[in-house]
């Protein structure tokens, strides 16, 4: 597959899970009812992200891969599945994606009257006085290490030659509805730079001041997993499965 | 396969796609409860639209191929992945399908004492004033197109005879939920005609005047993926999927 | 497999069936919570029973087929897919299922203090003033039938030959997930014969006398799915499945 | 494979079903909105703990098998499925595991101002005063007991040869989450040990003193299902299974 349409599958993906993940937390969490809240909660977001994934693993995993995040992208590539060389051109394209996510879901959220993008919060990541239950910056980074590691080391054991071919879409869709399952409260959950990028523009302040963290944190749990996985599962094997894909 | 027995499997898919998912947000999203609320919100409505889809391409799949939506079939017409000679039998067959399926509910949720039909909405999608949250018919318009152009896309890509067999019930139906866990408040999320059209016919008013933009957007949002994925998945390869199901 | 064996596995799956579905709304359905209510609603209550069938369909459906409820098993006799030989102990062995866990639920419920098992409706079934929302009986009726013949026309479809394979569990357990999140406003949905008389028979009065719709309009529904999917699928292919089947 | 990477994957898996399914209860479960409740409740819970067995089934089920679980081991071992030889190592690496998982949840929890650790329950299993619905010690040890025989029962089907191939992670990692929808109010649900003793660690008190119950409960439910199965589903395949794991 040549380079480029696997960076156009790339944006498609990543604009996907901006407006798909962000826009359910942004148009739909809250909604109230004539009877109790309608709103689909955080339980709603979860399973949004994690849907994001799930159908663009099957729509385009046979294109590009799916990786839709700068972590995973380098988690793979410390690990021996990626080449190095399509590294910033991945990232590249799956920031734009989060760009023009970001931007159509502005386009939408701002049809309902009164809306004021900026107080909402627009599904911005954040710490401290910007963390959904005000958690430290420390705890926020602790967070998004072992929340993205975990992702890394899923995404490795459900595409690693020996798990049961076809599920992994399942597995890390999935996955991600768990991370977010978890961490919502806490960083609003990024595990994903691309992501935390896209709304931030948007929105300013602190969302630019705090971005640092959802890139260092997760490409930090994504290089620990990257290297981890291996070791753990065997070097050998995993050797062995990029030399089949590289025939292929 | 006969196309009568193609029709008549696309009629009742479509009759359960009405009476699971509009049925689930009539009779079961606002349920009060002695404690909380029971009803099952926006949460439950996406997942049950999502599981009528992800049911019924397990049922009826082989049989007709599971479209149950026009916006479905004009996509894969446009793709080459369906032959333009069945497009209008098969959308009469969905849009009957529908209206079935709406009378069918009736029928049920008249059976409560005090229910009045044309107050409930009966799950009608709407802009404006007939939006759930109240948004202006450009965001209505902008948020169909976008979410009809993605389910295409999603069902393209797990169709794809390079995608993992089998596994395209789960991502399309999962898509479904996704594409509603974002967007019930934005228009009650059609990306369906024929599921727009079915209630509307009971309710009358602003449901039938609003139905154009329920016709217009999924069919716009599904011409641009049936265009858009051939040209970054490979149209060579598409081509050739097409050939080997023509042969089967 | 001898008969005992099937048996045994269909009592032992319809306990699950019972002890899970019903547990899960007597026990978890109306949790309060510090904060808001923190009980699974009926979107817990019907992802439950649908996991029940989900779950034991992998565990046992090489043992027995799964069928954990008399109406699937009569339906499915029409279709011509069960020997009716078997009908009659199948069904005592599903009743069997569902009283012991009518029993156990019962043990662990009332180690709560002040619990009452017959105030509480112990997840009986009912129409009119028994009724969730107090739906008539003859929208109860119509709701069971057609509920019922659609999950017959699904599991029917999913484990038809053409269809993927190994997916069938994913299917049917969603689909039953599917009918509750539309009617248990309903009829606190059945279904299931044996899933109805369990908890009746521990709560008696009204429970047992409405019980006789919950046995026939359940089995009515399979009875028409079971003569109309074969007819819209083509009878000559499900034949073949059966003579498949009778071989291995 | 090494043994030493078996108990590595088995600390990795446990830590993060504590770090997930804990950490979902002590952070997400109660999180007040500004329109309505956000938190996921106990069907969020739920749906936590049994994505982190998917997940992890996935991730490492080619390593280890993917336990996680004291009561799991010891279950396989009593159906002939696991050497008894390996029984003690597994069970040390879940445990160890569990307590990391819990003390990573502590850092990440205490982020949070005025977090009470102890006041919160940090999400450990108990019965009477500690059970959340006040359940009493008969009622929370049945619960367990047959609860955990239900899980192993639906792990030893899901993984027999006879079952489908490959979708054992989905059918044990759903049933998980069944069994945290219908018991989470009687014990906050442990069928785990491990999973048990990680929390009561850090909170101590009537946390430890109830533990026992948490072993014991789990273990006999195990044993059962251990013995039964093979019963059930007949021996002579069984120990056919096993010989051909052994081989590979």
């Amino acid at each position: 597959m040549h380079l480029s349409r696997r960076l156009i599958a790339e944006m498609f993906g990543t604009f996907w899970l901006v407006l798909g993940g962000c826009g359910s937390a942004v148009l739909a969490a809250n909604f109230a009812g004539p009877v109790h809240g309608l709103g689909i909660g955080f339980v709603g977001v979860s399973l949004a992200f994690g849907l994001t994934v799930l159908t663009m693993a099957f729509a385009i995993g046979h294109i590009s891969g799916c990786h839709l995040n700068p972590a995973v992208s380098v988690g793979l590539t410390v690990a021996g599945r990626f080449p190095a060389r399509d590294l910033v051109p991945y990232i590249a394209a799956q920031v734009l994606g989060a760009v023009i996510g970001a931007f159509v879901l502005a386009l939408i959220a701002t049809g309902k009257p009164g809306f004021d993008l900026v107080a909402s919060g627009f599904a911005t990541n954040g710490y401290g006085e910007h963390s959904p239950g005000h958690y430290a910056m420390g705890a926020a980074f602790v967070c998004e290490v072992v929340m993205t590691a975990f992702f890394l080391f899923v995404i490795l054991g459900a595409t690693d030659q020996r798990a049961p071919a076809g599920f992994a879409p399942i597995a890390i869709g999935l996955c991600l509805t768990l991370i977010h399952l978890i961490s919502i409260p806490v960083t609003n959950t990024s595990v994903n730079p691309a992501r935390s990028t896209g709304p931030a523009l948007f929105v300013g302040g602190e969302a630019i001041s705090q971005l640092w963290l959802f890139w260092v944190a997760p490409i930090v749990g994504a290089v620990i997993a990257g290297i981890v996985y291996p070791a753990v599962a065997g070097r050998r094997e995993a050797v062995a499965a990029v030399a089949a894909r590289e025939k292929a």
